[in-house]
């Protein structure tokens, strides 16, 4: 089904806001959801608003919570996330934290016990437009088994950087070969996995999407494990969060979120055009003269603008499930 | 040839001594190479040892600068190297930002023109054993070329991030599938390539380690790609320094060094047991029960403590071309 994307952060805000969302706060979370979608990344899109609604009624996300902030040094903001929608209590810190950054070049963001932050580009790139170098990490429920290892013991533990351009670098990518939506959406379709990308219950190589789904994700080799657990183990140091197997609270509807989130946010001055790297970059030798070189972030804006233009799309029964969601907030388990 | 720690660090240190670098850098530069050497990583280990003799000798390498220090905000140290060595010039920076990370909780160092930092581990891992949380980033000669793309235009443009542990998480990545050292090392033994590490000089993958080494090294997937250009990015916005296919000053013995390199140093009390988390990926079921499930940075550190017990690798020719090196310093070309 092809829906607006204002009708679509339209449908999403309302429901936010009939589970007791303030209005600027249910429009920011319907805006990440929103824009994942339109981005090409549903596994963080609409899909993601069920859950987070059947969370607010179950009593473990808050619907008004905005975080909690403590200075623990001049440049180091640390949040309590008091179990507060993502969106709404990482750019109120991250807000908080962007005059520090000014004043001393760079500050550093920690948050705990909030929900979801859904993708993180999404944070990264409007700081970006803001003129600021940003990198974003958080942990996330184990999926991912070690390098020689065979059970999910690992996070996705996504890294986002993002740097100032006249349209700005944006990377974002999980440290698992694929991500876990993938897989859900392989075993929807009945369809079959790459080989490598997974891992079933009992350790074996699986391309079952289903065996996959109770299993391990496979790490984007050596060096993905290698980043995703030396990530993990940065957001463990500077967040008090659980770790390993022990994360709850970002794919399941009763638990609350005990995982981290890290910003590392920069001001300075552009040193270099960064622009002239990226046209160069953009005209190296191409593999086929069809396939344009692109830059991180560069695919997705385009699908998003796509998005905006053409309407977004959106799985038939989803939207069916949001447009006939009752709209009172829903009783606790 | 097997030689101690000890011997090789000290003909390296002599070395530099009679070129003219004062007697502490001269051991901060012999140490930094020979830990590469004992950890595993002879492309930056005593091979480079000539070319920086040659780049002092031709003047393009300062013996004596140690860089100077600009604090273009309270936690944000901006060093001109003056074309000093890579790690004076860089432990001189980081030990003057740390009381900075101290104070306000995370400081910024960026550096220009200072020569090859080596194996940005030996930095980060110092800090970590100081209790900070370090990240390190440094361009390179263009080497890799883009995802979809076929000629040389981005640099290996490594990641290293330490994380303070009772042994410290310690990764050192690279973003291209392998290094340029390791294509010049299969060259040098006439061995073929696996397929899929590099192109040649046409844009046509080869396995031809000779014409590879004219070629370009294919980057870490899409993935590795979008790392690579995005922390060429992050140093070229951070750092005065050339971009692209305009680096020089690190694989070659007669141009001023351009790169950029970048640190973000974190002082931060432990907020979480990171031990016990990497003790549960340790212990996570194997693959093999004869293959140990490691934390990056331990087998490299265990194949240090070996070199320091039973002697250190040397290829024969380096030795003795190192034990034969006048003792003066080189005339300018």
């Amino acid at each position: 089904m092809i829906v607006t994307v204002e009708a679509a952060t339209r449908v999403a805000a309302d429901l936010l806001e009939s589970a007791g969302v303030p209005k600027d706060a249910a429009l920011l979370q319907a805006d990440l959801l929103v824009v994942a979608q339109a981005k090409g990344v549903p596994s963080h899109g609409l899909l993601r608003l069920p859950r987070l609604l059947r969370r607010i009624g179950n009593g473990v996300a808050s619907a008004t919570a905005r975080g909690e902030h403590h200075w623990l040094t001049p440049a180091h903001l640390s949040v309590d996330g008091c179990q507060g929608l993502g969106p709404v209590v990482a750019m109120s810190a991250l807000d908080a934290a962007e005059p520090a950054a000014r004043r001393f070049g760079i500050a550093l963001v920690s948050i705990a016990r909030t929900n979801h932050l859904g993708m993180l580009s999404w944070y990264t790139e409007q700081l970006a437009k803001r003129g600021l170098v940003t990198i974003a990490a958080t942990t996330s429920e184990a999926l991912v088994h070690a390098h020689h290892g065979t059970n999910a013991v690992i996070g996705t533990n996504p890294i986002s950087i993002a740097v100032p351009a006249d349209q700005p670098v944006v990377l974002d990518m999980a440290t698992s070969e694929v991500s876990m939506g993938k897989v859900h959406d392989y075993a929807a379709r009945g369809e079959p996995l790459e080989e490598g990308w997974a891992l079933d219950s009992s350790g074996r190589p699986t391309t079952d999407a289903v065996a996959a789904s109770s299993g391990a994700l496979a790490p984007l080799g050596p060096k993905g494990y290698a980043l995703g657990v030396t990530l993990g183990a940065l957001v463990a140091h500077l967040t008090p969060s659980a770790t390993g197997t022990a994360v709850r609270g970002t794919l399941d509807d009763t638990e609350s979120a005990n995982k981290g989130d890290v910003f590392i946010v920069v001001d300075a001055a552009p040193a270099t055009p960064v622009d002239a790297y990226l046209d160069e970059v953009r005209g190296s030798r191409p593999a086929d003269p069809g396939v344009p070189i692109s830059i991180p972030g560069e695919r997705s804006s385009d699908r998003r603008r796509a998005a905006e233009r053409d309407g977004l799309e959106v799985d038939d029964a989803l939207w069916n499930e949001l447009n006939d969601w009752p709209r009172t907030p829903q009783p606790h388990l």
